[in-house]
């Protein structure tokens, strides 16, 4: 039974752009199963889809392949990069996409995607500017059918260009991170991860003048009242309860969030 | 086989959230053929998704499993309901979203999950914000494999949280309704059934200051003119031939729409 | 095993349209394996669908049925067509959403669904405004289970409804074009196709007051610049190294993009 893929771009819902990347994996794993993790990435930065897949992947059963295509170098001199992490494949262009977990792993297993193994492959010759249909979907496929391995299609490398994702920082005892993405809700997602807080006694979490402690559950306040939280996939989030703290605030990605003790 | 399983929730289509909920189905039930209904049900408005749903479960196979979370109390008190109906099975939260047309069955089949047996299961600890993938979807995916039936989960429950959709009601033989929601093109769909029509010698739509007799298709008009019609799912519609009603009428669900009759 | 079934409408995502589709298709052919082309097609606007349809079906394995239903006079008398071109099945209303291709393919094979064979099946009787689910959905999976044949549905039509696609045109020995489509990304992507450049010896793209050489890659200009290249589906497009071409040139579909020799 082929192995489950996922695919995550910045393509979106226009046109048949992830229609006919589905088609080309079909043509070559007639079997394989397709599940789309999203293909709202914020166009052409990278960093959004490895913030997500390193907070999605283990809830696919494992062997999964997942395929990242945002890629505003296609076609010129950058990489394609195959990597098995915590028994997952990850495929993706080697353009800060990947999460800084994978590179900081005890032993990168990566490989490099060969000009030479893919001119041996019978594919159509591939386009400059739609590699996810040309080249990551085949490629895809054939992983998932079990035909090729990652090892098989190029030299193994020992380091990927670093993530592009901001890391939060210490300044005094506070930390200072950043609101990594938005969700469908307006619901303010940071790179601050629960384990960073264990350092601190009584957090709060600072944002556009504000101070909230950390609750629980969006329904813990009354609707309309923001709050912070641990959101599913262990960080920080600022939240506004039947509402949209985007809007709310008036905040978007970037923008700078502080942890810091209560009387801080 | 495993039984088809759709999904229907507020998620819209940014970030992972969708696609966890189909990598937790799949682990727990690989075979699983899991279905989209829309992620785009109005924002913490669980009453939209049970009006979709009672009107498009029937297009589906016997024996499907209907998934719906729209779910601003996710982490708190509400409860967590299975539901047998026609043939089919519903997971809802118990809030509102599911559609009148359950609570007044004749013999209420539904269940309520307890901590109990959720406890007994060997899954994860669940988030308090993410019950779509951390309870709804391994439950989904056992009912879908056959592994546990509706009844198994809980305590059966004599009556559910009533629907909170609004109802027409009838004023000196008008019939007042509202629009629930709008489609993609605009279309302005009503909570008023073609059941209820049939009071009506002549029925004229009244919305906005104008009235329309019913057509029976959109081509009926010329383009740019507005219409009523009886959709497809079989209510009420105010539509614009190859335009937005809802743009040209400026209007928007929750809109009062009157029903009466030709000289009335 | 059944065939694949490609899905291309206009309905967009809010509400159960394309998931009943989908429903209605599983009834008749469980085991389909359905994918979703697009479903944003502009509204009400079919050539788009063809546009994109002539340019998808061969990434997608021989012997798929692509159903197109972009369809604004669905419930009036137009037909509903079944074609048979280069190994794959399209089933579309006959309404000029079918590429040119077809209707100059040197033999037509093009079936056009009668009352007498619908009435003669067991479906319900089709609503007035819901084609997709009510026809297209059970003709694709009778299809796909290679229960029916195209030929089987109705009698052959000599012709097609002319595609509503703009053609570009020659006046002096400069190519004449129109923007078509945009993607995700704000891509102008036109008429022109890659083939009709062979006649020019130092071809530029003239669009907006500004004239580019063809580049092959995006990441062949600097983030911000705008380029012109052939895309991966053969046609000349506009873009902006990351960056949207449509927003910073404040142009839309159908607007005039005129090729040229470079001291022309």
């Amino acid at each position: 039974m082929a192995r489950i893929i996922t695919l995550t771009t910045d393509f979106g819902h226009k046109g048949p752009f992830v229609g006919v990347m589905k088609g080309a994996i079909l043509k070559h794993a007639p079997d394989a199963k397709i599940i789309d993790l999203t293909h709202e990435i914020h166009v052409h930065w990278p960093a959004e889809a490895g913030f997500w897949l390193e907070r999605s992947y283990r809830y696919f059963p494992e062997g999964s392949i997942h395929v990242a295509v945002v890629d505003p170098g296609v076609g010129t001199e950058r990489d394609i990069v195959a990597v098995e992490y915590d028994g997952h494949v990850f495929l993706a262009p080697d353009n800060g996409l990947l999460p800084p977990a994978f590179e900081n792993a005890s032993a990168l297993k990566a490989w490099r995607l060969s000009g030479e193994w893919l001119d041996a492959q019978n594919w159509p010759l591939p386009s400059n500017t739609f590699h996810g249909r040309d080249i990551f979907a085949p490629l895809a496929a054939q992983l998932s059918a079990g035909v090729i391995q990652p090892r098989d299609i190029g030299p193994s490398v020992s380091e990927l260009i670093p993530s592009l994702l901001e890391k939060p920082y210490d300044i005094s005892g506070e930390l200072h991170g950043a609101v990594v993405t938005l969700d469908h809700f307006g619901n303010l997602i940071t790179n601050i991860e629960q384990t960073a807080l264990t350092e601190f006694s009584s957090p709060e979490v600072c944002v556009a003048g504000h101070r909230f402690e950390l609750r629980s559950a969006y329904g813990n306040v009354h609707p309309g009242e923001f709050l912070a939280l641990i959101n599913s996939f262990g960080v920080v989030e600022i939240a506004r309860a039947e509402g949209s703290a985007a809007d709310g605030l008036g905040l978007g990605r970037g923008a700078p969030v502080v942890v810091k003790n209560k009387n801080g």
